[in-house]
């Protein structure tokens, strides 16, 4: 049984991150690779829209010299032959403030011929935003 | 081929929202659920984690005192047999407030014998947030 391209995307995905060793992420990317991830863009220009390799590679660099992951638990997963959703949990520290980061985050992926080819990621923003900052923001109750 | 349980549930949960006739609903979720939608509790009481048929049934009547689904459109989805996962795009007036409020939502959900046995949300909480405020929160750029 081969192996789902989602664990050889993973694995090289935090490899260009951890260790910004991006050569075998470039090689399971597609060349024209439809890319988001969901969030306020003002904040992380690394956040959004990308379209094609060459602007995926640039965001995964520039991810690299923003945070580390330390780990990382899928709570939820689904596989199918060429594409993988999952909800995980990630330990990251923010490298310019040393702060660490607690993050849930949800993705929606879709491969071709072993290459990721969309990748849609939806993060818990608020979640984000006020452990980047350091500080509450004062929210009032609605409901 | 017998239809998805997501379906039946969707239909009904939504009814449940819109028309406030959970009856339906009602009959499609286990006794020993298990629920969470992720996000700020202090804003939304009815976000949160739930355990239980009683305790899902009163967060959804929450829900139904709170905003109206418009319209909403499954970008991505993935379903096996028992299990399924998707990223939408929910169009939504806060009844209080009377804003409309548009927002990606993520899903993961298990069913047992056509039940819903588990369930995880993930919002795009500042997204959210600015919407039910109506005014946007300034972030500094970070990265």
């Amino acid at each position: 049984m081969t192996e789902h391209s989602l664990w050889g995307f993973s694995r090289a995905l935090h490899r260009a991150i951890n260790d910004r060793q991006p050569d075998e992420l470039e090689t399971l990317i597609d060349e024209d690779v439809d890319w988001a991830i969901y969030g306020p863009v003002d904040m992380f220009t690394f956040l959004g829209a990308r379209r094609g390799k060459a602007a995926v590679l640039d965001v995964c660099r520039q991810i690299a010299e923003t945070v580390r992951v330390h780990r990382f638990e899928r709570e939820s997963i689904m596989l199918s032959e060429n594409s993988a959703a999952s909800m995980m949990r990630y330990s990251l520290t923010a490298l310019g403030s040393n702060r660490p980061i607690s993050l849930r985050v949800a993705h929606f992926a879709q491969f071709k011929s072993g290459r990721l080819y969309s990748l849609r990621v939806l993060v818990d923003t608020f979640d984000l935003i006020e452990q980047a900052l350091g500080s509450p923001i004062h929210l009032p109750k609605m409901a």
